[in-house]
């Protein structure tokens, strides 16, 4: 039996604490939603689910730019409001209120070494993605010690990760032995992480394999009809349909992948499929029923999301609320981790 | 002008604020009284002080004897009172009770490099001396941004220091600076380093030159008469001193040293110098006089200390109390450096 779980395996365990969240630095965009909010709006019926915006990770790598970090906070509550994130199944919390955390976060720093950390591979990754090694930042390299706070201050037992992300939960795991090693109590718990079933992502409307912000590729949950029409029309396809007559190639090409992902009616995308494939079917033909498929599946997003943006001061309480539980799970984890640290004074 | 005050120099202003402290690691020594507890007693009349009891920190280095940590933090408390460290004038407070210092850590993080911090002499420095090159923790390599959090929660601008902590107070007015650029406002303050005016260090019993726990040199505020006595009796002096008749050498004679610094009759002490060196007077001699000297010194405080050992309740409440007051200080700047990182989210 594997370690890692997939989605449908948990759903019928109500035991499992997930811990799960974004950086705040932009709205969300339908990448994230195939990727995450999907599962998350399906996970929050079985799991307890803790969703964290977390502010402070964002500002990492984003701290001369914090307006941005602040204002994407709202913006994201927004979108997982308007895609199904219920509070009332799921605790929403602001990262930056969880005081805990950042406790922990130090603790935990004379568990790991500097060796170590110099060796995981995310860190590795992304420092070259983001060429830091020059400037790299303190909290930057530390961050794989920050997320295992993050984890562990919930007790979280699965965590949603690509397959990039599994250092990232090792080496909480190696934490929190050692924690409960060295403390000689189980006060920290293991955490899985939660692989996704279907490995496929939504790639940009360029192609390019990431949708993302900074890449200029990105639909979004907020796009109004007109900007959704501009996107779909400029979307990348097979680059060899040159004329409506030419047999046209499926595999790879984005605006099938995103029928794939977002159509309903499968018989018809099949057909659209055969057709483009033999000849005869032009590119505007099946953009003008991809933009069809995406406005009924973001308009109600985006009506929903009109409301709460409208309704700054309601969101933010709801915020504010689920944050406020939030801080006492982690402080609770934190009285123990206290304690069997021996720093307590109060008795 | 220095940027470095002497203590004199600062003792007609009122305005500075001292950050200051000890870790936790065991009693306090003769060697800490002479080093920093004497000049505390004085600098709380006329400054700002919080007196810091760094258990975090302690552990940085003793994470796996947390109890020793913990028992030591009551220790140095009874220490401070009956040297004479005011709680009226003084803020005494543990470290571990602060939150606000692990959050402020953590942004700071962001604003140093790894390359910058690996270049910190201190650093460096204690690495070559506890043989720690291969197994560095994290939380030793980032201690100097901990440090840097400590200072300027209490916006300190006075940190008593020796010559080879100075790079300390260079990194923390570094990321002072960093942090008001990058966040368009003045709200962390530079600190100086307090140089001591003598830079004269209590010798061990042994000769060597630093009083430790760990080198087994050390006498204690709270050491009986017959513990003192013992010390005095095997402290090391001139070897080359071997018959009462022979001239024996005053300088670096460690008995001498400690006369130096505790006796008040300074003529009694030359005669006794002159004496020694030219020949005629006995090591035993000297001893008793010395043994008598330390015993004046250390017999009112080890009483007073007596008294608080045994109410260990109301000397806790004491701590605590100062903690609480800390606490809110410290809350106070991480509220502005919050709000200066755009971090509000309750208006």
């Amino acid at each position: 039996m594997t370690v890692f779980f997939s989605y449908e395996s948990n759903l019928m365990n109500k035991k499992e604490t997930i811990l799960t969240g974004d950086r705040p630095t932009g709205k969300l965009h339908v990448g994230h939603y195939i990727g995450s909010l999907k599962n998350r709006v399906q996970l929050q019926k079985t799991c307890n689910q803790f969703v964290m915006i977390a502010d402070v990770q964002a500002l990492t790598d984003n701290f001369e730019d914090p307006q941005k970090v602040h204002d994407s906070v709202f913006q994201v509550m927004c979108d997982y409001l308007a895609v199904g994130i219920d509070p009332a199944q799921t605790t929403i919390f602001i990262q930056s209120m969880i005081p805990a955390i950042p406790e922990l976060t130090l603790y935990y720093m004379n568990l790991v070494t500097v060796a170590r950390l110099s060796r995981n591979p995310t860190v590795k990754a992304e420092i070259k993605q983001k060429g830091m090694e020059e400037s790299l930042p303190v909290g930057f390299f530390t961050y794989p010690i920050n997320q295992a706070a993050d984890i562990t201050a919930f007790k979280a037992t699965l965590v949603p990760v690509g397959e990039d992300q599994l250092p990232m939960i090792e080496q909480t795991n190696e934490i929190v032995r050692s924690f409960n090693r060295i403390y000689k109590k189980e006060v920290l718990v293991e955490a899985k992480g939660l692989l996704p079933v279907l490995g496929k992502r939504l790639v940009g409307i360029d192609g390019q394999a990431k949708m993302s912000k900074s890449l200029n590729n990105a639909i979004y949950l907020s796009d109004s009809l007109d900007e959704l029409s501009k996107k779909v029309r400029s979307m990348y396809t097979d680059p060899n349909h040159l004329r409506v007559e030419d047999p046209g190639k499926v595999e790879g090409n984005p605006v099938f992948d995103y029928l794939d992902l977002f159509a309903t009616d499968t018989h018809k995308v099949q057909e659209l499929k055969d057709h483009y494939a033999r000849g005869g079917l032009g590119d505007m033909v099946v953009k003008k029923y991809l933009l069809e498929v995406l406005e009924a599946f973001i308009s109600p997003i985006r009506e929903r999301r009109k409301l709460y943006e409208h309704d700054r001061a309601q969101v933010m309480q709801i915020l504010l609320e689920g944050t406020k539980r939030a801080a006492l799970v982690a402080q609770q984890t934190l009285a123990e981790v206290k304690e069997a640290m021996h720093l307590n004074y109060q008795k």
